[in-house]
């Protein structure tokens, strides 16, 4: 074994898929790129995410306590990254990048119908905010495009390289 | 969108790369199979993850408070579903699976030198244990295996299903 320096281990270490987080403040929706996350529990739905508060959408997430995540398939690639490299504070990323957003069923921000998956996310817990950027959701309601099938997702290695889901494999298994 | 199960978001939003988590307790190691764990900071290189109170990982991770984080390839996919099987309160997995344990620099439990990283970490806090069984850890050494080269993770899709990482694409970002 070679010795290898931690601040990279993140590329090895980084989850994906690559979601899209957004907010709604004030009437108005943003949207970030994210791949800090993971799931927490199983019923009810729990996961967690950072989000740094240098992020624009730290604040809304923060106040509103709402959220959706939306999984992009491997098509919207160069939007994600686009989404990734610039601020809400200043521009409308919906608009500039032509991501189309619809009206969740239960929280205002919106979802993106481009996605094929998206998860409507209610804050549950901010205990651990102000010491990590750390969040606790409560997915109360997913939606999926059927039209996309075998959605390939994008995972994040690092200075814009991503990895795209290859192959499935199935093998016996007792985990669910 | 059509509405989906929040039991099956797992499967759509569940991080990946499945990892082994090493524990040692009592001068006994033991390994589990994980894949709910993500980055939460870069500097100092802290990670989350969820480590089941049904594990019998669990216990040797509160109190020890160490733990390994080792990366298998797609060529370990077989033991890593039978690592995930099995307890390792009832066999020595390394042994039954013929992973091979290295000692790590700063900490008790071992290295697999099957896997091409792992990550010695210690458990930082602890203060989300007891509500979702979610522990922070510092990584506090990096180790790759450079005999392993462009290795290919393993996603879990939930019920033995695992998505193998496929083409690598670069794409403009100023994202870390």
């Amino acid at each position: 074994m070679r010795s290898f320096p931690l601040s990279r281990v993140y590329q090895l270490l980084e989850p994906g898929p690559v979601v899209l987080l957004t907010t709604a403040s004030k009437g108005q929706a943003n949207v970030m790129t994210m791949s800090w996350h993971m799931m927490v529990d199983f019923e009810p739905a729990l996961l967690a995410c950072v989000v740094s508060r240098a992020n624009f959408s730290f604040r809304a997430l923060r106040s509103t306590r709402e959220a959706v995540i939306a999984i992009p398939a491997r098509g919207l690639a160069d939007k994600v990254v686009k989404v990734g490299n610039c601020s809400g504070s200043e521009i409308d990323k919906f608009k500039r990048f032509g991501l189309s957003p619809l009206a969740a069923r239960h929280i205002s921000p919106p979802l993106i119908a481009e996605c094929f998956c998206n998860l409507e996310c209610r804050v549950t817990d901010t205990s651990l905010v102000r010491r990590y950027n750390l969040f606790i959701l409560q997915i109360v309601k997913a939606w999926i495009d059927p039209a996309q099938k075998n959605p390939k997702t994008l995972h994040h290695r690092g200075y814009g390289a991503f990895v795209v889901d290859g192959a499935m494999i199935k093998l016996k298994s007792k985990m669910r």
